[in-house]
């Protein structure tokens, strides 16, 4: 399948490009982690000395991005190339991702859990064509498990296993939904103890998810479990891979979501926005804009007795946003 | 070192077969999963049809005990065997550990995400003696981790890494706690949406952990990350990890965290009671009852320049006591 000006064995050499791409900066993360653990007595006794652990996190980051940035521009001159880290030394946060081929990438995902050495840290490196990810790799080096996608090609744990895991066939969402589900979210940075501020609103959004059935003005979604990883990107991999069946947050960015959006759209999944519509019923549910920092995201769903897959995602949505509160998430230029 | 009627030899030789046992158990909770992905159109469509899952879920936790048990009483025929299959037919949920040799063991920790095939699922066994969990083994079949310990000989990831993972020197608890610290906490099942039941009383200690230093009449702890993974006995070997340095839980049994707990003390870590008593600046701060349901957890800690490790995790202890609620869990004949 071509996408834009690319034939579709030029996105399997890009694919096959960006796994090992993937693969090779995993690496880098974890042989710094490697370094930490057999060298405590030097730099880094980090726990205690928390500037020096940012450091060396900030350093990691930074080696890795330029890593991949130099791989990249040595193999795809033509392509535009957008880091986290990059944009976090600039002085902007505009969406810059345009119809140009572009590289969205995050060397570090998770980057609390790799301080602590929590196994849920990751590279991540999207590929978008005419504003779709259409290539997705992510991988998470301490446990070494690969995600992967390529526009045609389907999306895959360690190259082996289909997503989502359970695809022959892969069954609807659950005709109660959101009850039954794994509901994945994240308490992210913004503590501020405001009232009706983000913090309040996800928790009372989270509140309302996991309820019991009738309870909270009916409200209560009786979620089959909550979790929170700390990091979306692996949030992404596991509604992917139909782990979770709901992914909600507010408040990353494009790099977060740009490879776990390429592999959750390629593996039959839907990502729209966050934030409820007035009207949650009859609201057309949209693609989501990678750069609108709001991201609702379903598991792939295949048809029930009485609806299509896609039927039984937009049910879902719905349901969702029923129980959610707005949050709120500006950025410059968007 | 010898435990209660056991030389180290003799506990080296029953920690060999646990570890063994705990792979070989683990393998069969693989199998299964690898069955429902290449058999999906059988009886494992099964978000659908959830009493399918979980038949599906029921039978291998009751193959696996089976396995199991069969094995340590081939093996250790005076020994006693806990299993939480076993508790779960019994009439009785009464304490059972006495001051016998006793397995404790939960054949599949973390159900809920077995079901959805998230792979935070494990297969935990710990051996107790005079009431202290002495050897414990945790897998998790899916990323082919495996925790272990043995009284005297340390604890272990995958046998090769020593536990906690930063140990030369092990860092003390941050100077600020629970700032800068990981707080593991699950929603659990008890979500009666009652005013001040145990769901509401956890998400107040939740937010209470998150909210920004100075919040919430000086609660706000700030911490660095709030995580739940539906697995008391992972988060129990994260713990022991030190990739969490603060888990706090009420609700679940003595089969959920034997071999946690057994992990956990033998790297260094303390365990005591979730609930905070009347005086937390002057209450002693005593061992965990394992059949308590209540349950904090501190990541093992070396001294700072002022604190010996020990009062660096009682500190740390404190200061989460002075910002959760008490949990309501009682069992019988405890």
């Amino acid at each position: 399948m071509a996408v834009g000006p690319f034939t579709q064995d030029e996105l399997d050499e890009i694919y096959a490009f960006a796994v090992d791409l993937g693969r090779k900066a995993g690496k880098i993360l974890m042989e710094r982690v490697d370094q930490r653990i057999s060298d405590a007595n030097g730099r880094s006794n980090s726990f205690e000395e928390k500037e020096n652990a940012v450091d060396i996190v900030t350093q990691t980051d930074e080696d890795v991005e330029v890593f991949i940035r130099s791989a990249l521009e040595a193999k795809y001159p033509s392509h535009k190339f957008l880091g986290e880290e990059a944009y976090a030394k600039g002085q902007s946060r505009d969406y810059l991702i345009d119809e140009q081929p572009t590289w969205c990438i995050d060397p570090l995902d998770g980057t609390v859990n790799y301080t602590h050495i929590f196994p849920m840290f990751c590279v991540s490196i999207g590929f978008i064509v005419q504003h779709k990810p259409i290539i997705g790799v992510i991988y998470a080096p301490f446990t070494d498990q690969l995600w992967s996608s390529c526009s045609g090609r389907g999306a895959w744990l360690n190259e082996t296993r289909r997503l989502p895991l359970i695809h022959n066939p892969t069954p609807p969402m659950p005709a109660n939904a959101p009850s039954q589900c794994i509901f994945s979210c994240e308490w992210g940075k913004d503590r501020r103890d405001i009232p009706d501020g983000n913090m309040h609103r996800k928790i009372e959004s989270f509140l309302n998810m996991a309820a019991e059935v009738g309870s909270r003005d009916g409200r209560g979604g009786m979620v089959h479990g909550v979790r929170s990883l700390g990091s979306a990107t692996l949030d992404l991999a596991y509604v992917a891979m139909g782990s979770f069946d709901i992914w909600w947050e507010g408040g990353c960015w494009e790099w977060d979501v740009a490879a776990g959006a390429a592999i959750l759209l390629e593996a039959g999944g839907l990502m729209t926005t966050a934030n409820p519509p007035d009207d949650v019923d009859t609201a057309p549910i949209e693609d989501v804009q990678l750069g609108s920092r709001l991201y609702l995201a379903i598991r792939p769903a295949g048809p029930s007795t009485t609806e299509t897959g896609r039927e039984t995602q937009e049910r879902t949505v719905r349901e969702v946003w029923r129980r959610v509160r707005n949050l709120e998430y500006s950025r410059p230029g968007a």
